[in-house]
């Protein structure tokens, strides 16, 4: 069986002008970085800007397990099925980050025959967004600590600074470090540390801003830490908002790229989902329902943490109206979330799928409460039996919801013609999407209906330190922002074992954190790791490139 | 007047296809980077390897002053005026480093009318190359820590890890830190700190790599530090070449751009001058000097280290040889040579001018001494007379030297006519060049001759540390390498204040470091600083970008 790299490096692409060229970009609107690669220009706007909207597919999941879903492998999928089926389609997607790249994943760009391409460009630099947001984090945080060096006139309290570094490495010897020693010239010793940078508020930033102002003003707000009264500090107290905008210059265009089977493709942006809301940026998205008339789009981890995100934060920003919904799920995560081990997924097993399908169908539940029609894609490995897929097409037929099996890794886009065609019907039903909550209710409020609603939570607990910070967050009138709750992609609980579909079960808030540039409360129920490290044995070990270019080691 | 941005931005700067075309690129081996930046694709070096060598000159200077010597804006200037007189002419620049844009500096790619654009591109991420070099920089950083914490096979001793990590930021807090703190699952604590990106080693190995097979080679030969035995530990013993290969597989192209009066200009590659050898990449060169008939290039600080550095160690690893010399010096910096101070420089002044005219006349003997023809390029200033110009060019003349004033800043190419028809001239003279030392010298007879032949030193005195440093160097088999001195750019002598042309004086070695991967022993004569700090009001300060994508604050 060939490898992902070995069927990406097959792909005939095409000059990325003539992919543009399949929704109506004329070639004079994209910056090229090579053939393959694009950013659309800020001028196509006005062009396109009065175009009627497109359909809004949003691609989401049963909660992940080690056995593997395979959302971005859907997108990819449907996105090259509509295509077959003449309709105007494209893709809307994260890009990846370079340190998980290195460490275990290898490359993450779809899967088999449906990916994006160039993999190897679009794993590595791509057209340096990260590098960009990386740069507008690191000067902030070097004009934090020069400020204070230089006599610290905004009296900046050295205990209370929150912005931390950022660097794109997995790279857990930078998780807590002491920066500032070696005497006077060095400036002030303080802890500090470092995390990965698509985990930056910047990084969220740039996906929720809807124009280049509002980046700048986003930009603005940041709030690094508190003076030593206990008011907040932003970035432009410091006078960086300028130098940090103009840093993101290009940052902030959407990036243009195909897949296998030639579907334009927008790779912007790629937020954390669980400190952040873990969606590409609203402005690809928003010109991808200008130019395309299906324009299908992922959110990160299971549905509970990214469609939730999708609808309550990023639609809502953008003023977008997603159409529909599709739910990806494996008979071997469902047998996973039934009590299955890794190694005791390829035998048929009922009686686990039976125990774990209620992950899919509180997913599905979950998404009609947005108003948006769903359709469930089983995306098919071999030892999947008749009887399990019949089982699970049976259970969510009970919801009145329709259910494909897509081949898409193996076959493309001719792997996803049903699911295609059950999207194209979803989309002609009338969305009445509305987000789950309103902003102006009492931050408590918000998290309490989303731990119901959403997770199925009996309630919500908060520690002292919780409760102290949110006191702060009403006390800066902050507290009709949106909340991003952080919480273990494994379960629908904040407990990752809790498998299938818990119940009876409270949420505990441990901390909520201010993003003030982005626009949201992040809510901690666990300890997020926002600084990967490497493995024992890391991808970077078995990647190289010969002296013709050949790269090896990227998957 | 109009500042270096405003000139920039009114540019009528032509599609880069048709600056690659000037000199014979057809456009199919252009990797473009929008429309007026491209990268040169490796496949071009079959077609044009057989071509011969067009003219290589080095732009090179006095020991800079505050005054200000303007070297990258003759280089421009002279490119420019070849051009003008029907040459086929390019230039090849160092890439500028994002840190000092933010801090004092402003921009950073020649001045005036003679400066290189897009200016904001090349200022800010350019086409990425500073990023990549950052991020392989740093996965060897994260892979020695990793291979600490998953064991440490290879036992290293985390008490000499000479590998620091890098950052493309001025930020004074980095320079010393402690790492991994925080428990077990961070690894372990130790000391560590942050260069600037293009003190990274992994720069000058960019800079002076023929070919993507020595690339990696020399990549491979890196050496982090020492294990508990003593025995050097490598990038390769770490399995670390071939990713970092990779990360770079793009940034080992050269960039091509253009100057404001559209001659095709390389910008690639651009290490420190002190710890490094500062001159853009040998590859770069070797495209350029393949495709152009006259090559313009520079190389970091004044004569004493940026002259030396480039004929010892680039020409010497790139097989180059230099057909003529231009030493650049403007009235001004010769009279605080003289011992004027910044404030004393608009009044005409001979005895100051006499006082200091040996500073030039120094670097000129110097260069002699490699057997190339010089040229003299008195960059004007306002304030300059005409007693100050005949002075300087009588002095010169004595040695046999043509002397021009080059007016580029205000006039361009035009202002540079005189300067490039001495030029020409100068390279129809023989080059008999030659390094200064051969490599099986001791290394002390290395660093003696440069000290006595180039900076007129009496003799060399070496610290205990460095006696040390020596045996290990040589107990290692490495003192076959060529010396790279750090020292004092703003003097002949390793004392920053004996200006003019200093006599009677010995250098100090304090220490000798191994880049064993760049294939240079670094010779420290003082504190070298590797990285910089913000000043107490940063340019980024200063810095926007409005909603159109105006920018100001960039100079």
């Amino acid at each position: 069986m060939k490898t992902d790299i070995e069927i990406a490096q097959e792909a005939k692409m095409l000059p990325i002008v003539d992919v543009g060229e399949k929704i109506g970009i004329e070639s004079d609107y994209l910056e090229l970085y090579g053939n393959y690669k694009a950013k659309v220009s800020p001028k196509l706007w006005d062009k396109v800007k009065d175009n009627e909207d497109g359909k809004l597919i949003l691609v989401t999941s049963i909660n992940p397990t080690p056995a593997g879903e395979g959302k971005s492998t859907v997108t990819v999928g449907l996105g090259q099925a509509l295509n077959r089926l003449k309709k105007k389609a494209a893709i809307a997607l994260r890009e990846p980050s370079l340190g998980p790249c290195m460490g275990i994943k290898g490359g993450a760009a779809g899967g088999g025959y449906s990916q994006v391409v160039p993999m190897e460009d679009i794993n590595l630099h791509f057209t340096g967004d990260m590098h960009a947001i990386g740069s507008a984090h690191n000067l902030l945080s070097a004009m934090i600590d020069n400020h204070i060096h230089q006599g610290n006139e905004l009296n900046i309290d050295v205990r209370r600074i929150t912005w931390k570094r950022a660097i794109d490495m997995n790279d857990r010897a930078l998780r807590e470090i002491v920066v500032g020693l070696g005497g006077k010239a060095n400036g002030f010793p303080r802890q500090d540390g470092f995390i990965i940078t698509v985990a930056s508020e910047i990084m969220a930033i740039l996906c929720l801003a809807t124009d280049f102002k509002d980046l700048k003003e986003r930009i603005g707000k940041i709030i690094i830490g508190y003076d030593k009264d206990g008011n907040p500090v932003t970035a432009k107290d410091l006078k960086a908002d300028g130098a940090m905008t103009l840093l993101l210059k290009d940052a902030i265009k959407p990036n243009l790229v195909q897949t296998l089977e030639n579907v334009p493709a927008f790779i912007h942006g790629g937020p954390f989902a669980n400190i952040a809301h873990g969606c590409n940026s609203i402005i690809a998205t928003k010109y991808g329902l200008k130019l395309a008339d299906y324009l299908v789009t992922e959110a990160g981890f299971g549905a509970d943490l990214g469609a939730e995100k999708f609808f309550d934060i990023k639609c809502r920003y953008g003023g977008l109206k997603p159409s529909a919904a599709v739910v990806v799920a494996t008979i071997r995560a469902l047998k996973m979330h039934g009590g299955l081990k890794k190694d005791e997924l390829t035998a048929e097993n009922l009686d686990a799928l039976r125990k774990g399908i209620g992950n899919l169908l509180k997913q599905i539940e979950n998404v009609h409460k947005y108003g948006i029609p769903v359709v469930v894609a089983i995306n098919r490995f071999k030892y999947d039996t008749e009887s399990e897929i019949e089982y699970v097409k049976k259970s969510c037929k009970d919801l009145d919801v329709d259910v494909s099996v897509a081949d898409v890794w193996e076959k493309g886009g001719e792997g996803g013609i049903e699911l295609a065609k059950q999207v194209i019907n979803a989309c002609e039903k009338e969305s009445k999407f509305k987000p789950l909550y309103e902003l102006n209710m009492p931050i408590k409020d918000k998290i309490k209906t989303i731990a119901k609603e959403i997770y199925g939570a009996d309630g919500v607990g908060y520690t002292k330190e919780a409760l102290k910070d949110l006191k702060n967050i009403e006390d800066l009138g902050l507290d009709n922002l949106p909340v991003c709750v952080a919480k273990t992609q494994y379960s629908l609980s904040d407990n990752p074992k809790l498998l299938g579909r818990p119940e009876g079960f409270d949420i505990t808030v441990k901390g909520l954190n201010i993003s003030a540039g982005a626009g949201f409360i992040v809510v901690m129920t666990g300890d997020i790791m926002t600084m990967p490290g490497l493995p024992k044995s890391p991808a970077a070990e078995r990647m190289d490139i010969d002296e013709e270019g050949k790269i090896t080691g990227l998957f």
